[in-house]
C-alpha cells in the first residue's frame, strides 16, 4: 500500500549555501520529498573522507512542505551516513550529490566529495547519482542542466540501478548541450600540481592546483572527450574496485610467496 | 645503464610517528632507498581527500644513508602528490601505504587514507601497494607480517603491476598466519555507525563508529572471509571505476532522454 512520494536525499561538497545544491533542490522538487544534509562549509576534494578525530554535529536550517534542510559539521560522506542513520525516518529512494561547481569526470571521481556522497549512497544499496558542472564559478549557470537532471533522476527512481552501481553525470560549461553520451572514465593524471607560496621561515609551502593530462584525448568513449565536445557525460560507476582481470595472474605470482 | 637501488616512497594515514609506518620502513629497507612523506598527525579515514582550502607544507624530519623522512601538513594523497612532484628528484619505483593500524578490506577501501596513498601512486603509473593490519592498537605487533610484506614488495618491484591496478593487502590479527589468499573485495555495509555524545545546547552530536555487516560472510573468495580465517588477504584493486557491465543497458535507457 505504498502511496507516498519518493524520498530524495541530497548532499554536496561545496556546502549547504552553494548555488549548485540549491539549484539541484529546485530541479528535483517535482519528483519527491527532499531532505538536504550538506556540509556547513566548502569541502571540495573530500573524496570518501570520514571525520574520525572529532564528533560530528548537524542542525536544522529550514523546513517547509516537501523540503527539509540540515547542515552538518562533517564531510559529504558523513552527511549521508548521518542522514541515513540518524536524521531520516526511512531509507531514501534516491541519493543525489551536487550540483558540483567543477568537473568530476575522469580520475576526478576519486577525489570528488560529490562522488563521495554518491558512493556512500550506493554502498548502502540506494540508487545514487552525482551531478557536476564544468564551471567553478560561484554563480555558474546551472539552468541548461536542469531538464537533463530531472529526467535522469526520474529514470533512476523508476528503473533503479544494478547493485554496486551508481552514476557520475558531468555537464560541459555550455548553454548548447548536444545531448547525452554514456561514457567510460577517462584515464590520465594531474600534472603541475603545486604552486609555491613560500614565506620567510616556511619555504616548503604549496597550494594544490594542476592541469589534467588525458592519456587518450581522442578516445570517443571517454567522459572527458564527451565533455570537451559539448555532450552530457554519464559514466556508470562501480563501488566494487576488485581488479578481476588480474586475479588469475596474481594467484600464479603468489605461488612463490 | 641503470645501476641504482629502487626508490620506494612510503606514506600512511596514521601519521609519521605511528608504529606501523616505522615498522614498514624497517621491513622494506633491504629492498631500496626509502623516502617517507607522511602526515604530521593522524588522518585515518581520509580516503583520497585533498587539501584545497589551505596551503600544504612539508619539512625534513630525518635523513640518513638510504632513508629520508619528511612530515607534511596535508592528507595522505597530498603527501604522495607533494613527494612525487616536489620533494623527489626522480619517479619512485614503488609507492607503499601503511602499515595501517586497522582493517582496510571490504568496502573500507573507499574510506582508507592508506589506500588513498596507493590509489594516488597507481593513478601516476607507479606500482603501488597498501598494507594494513586488523589491529587498531598503537603498539600492535607487526612482526608476523614482516616477511610477507618484504616478499610482496620485492615481487612487485620485480614484476610490476598491470596499468590502473594496485594491491590492497590486509593481515589478520594473529601471530599464526596461514599463508596468502588472492581475494575479491567483500561486499556489505557499515551499520550502527553513530554513537550519540549530546551535551547541553548541542543535542545532535555524534561520534562515528560502527559494525561491518558482510553481505556474503561465507563467500570464500572475499577478503573479509580470508582475514577471519587467518589468511593474508591480497585484493587486486583497480582505479578504473567504470561499471562496464552496465554500459549497454544504460545506453538503451538513455535513448528516452
Amino acid at each position: 500500500m505504498e502511496n507516498r512520494r519518493p524520498l530524495i536525499l541530497i548532499s554536496n561538497d561545496d556546502g549547504v549555501t552553494a548555488k549548485g545544491i540549491n539549484e539541484l533542490v529546485r530541479f528535483l522538487r517535482p519528483l519527491g520529498d527532499i531532505v538536504v544534509m550538506a556540509p556547513d562549509s566548502p569541502r571540495s576534494g573530500s573524496g570518501c573522507a570520514l571525520t574520525t578525530t572529532n564528533p560530528v554535529r548537524y542542525q536544522l536550517v529550514r523546513e517547509e512542505e516537501g523540503l527539509t534542510v540540515y547542515q552538518c559539521s562533517g564531510t559529504p560522506t558523513d552527511c549521508v551516513k548521518l542522514a541515513r542513520n540518524v536524521a531520516l525516518k526511512r531509507k531514501p529512494d534516491l541519493v543525489v550529490g551536487g550540483i558540483n561547481h567543477g568537473d568530476n569526470s575522469a580520475t576526478n571521481v576519486h577525489y570528488s566529495g560529490t562522488m563521495g556522497v554518491v558512493i556512500e549512497g550506493c554502498l548502502n544499496g540506494i540508487p545514487s547519482i552525482g551531478f557536476s558542472l564544468c564551471d567553478h564559478d560561484n554563480d555558474a549557470d546551472f539552468e541548461p542542466a536542469g531538464p537533463y537532471i530531472r529526467k535522469i533522476a526520474a529514470m533512476t527512481l523508476e528503473k533503479g540501478l544494478p547493485p554496486l552501481t551508481c552514476l557520475n553525470v558531468n555537464f560541459p560549461n555550455t548553454p548548447e548541450l548536444k545531448g547525452v553520451k554514456v561514457c567510460e572514465q577517462a584515464k590520465g593524471a594531474w600534472t603541475r600540481e603545486w604552486e609555491p607560496c613560500p614565506r620567510p621561515g616556511d619555504p616548503n609551502c604549496y597550494w594544490l592546483t594542476g592541469v589534467f593530462s588525458d592519456s587518450e584525448p581522442e578516445n570517443e568513449k571517454n567522459d572527458h572527450w564527451a565533455l570537451s565536445h559539448g555532450y552530457v557525460a554519464i559514466t556508470p560507476t562501480t563501488v566494487d574496485v576488485t581488479a578481476y582481470s588480474f586475479v588469475d595472474e596474481l594467484k600464479k605470482r603468489c605461488l612463490d610467496l
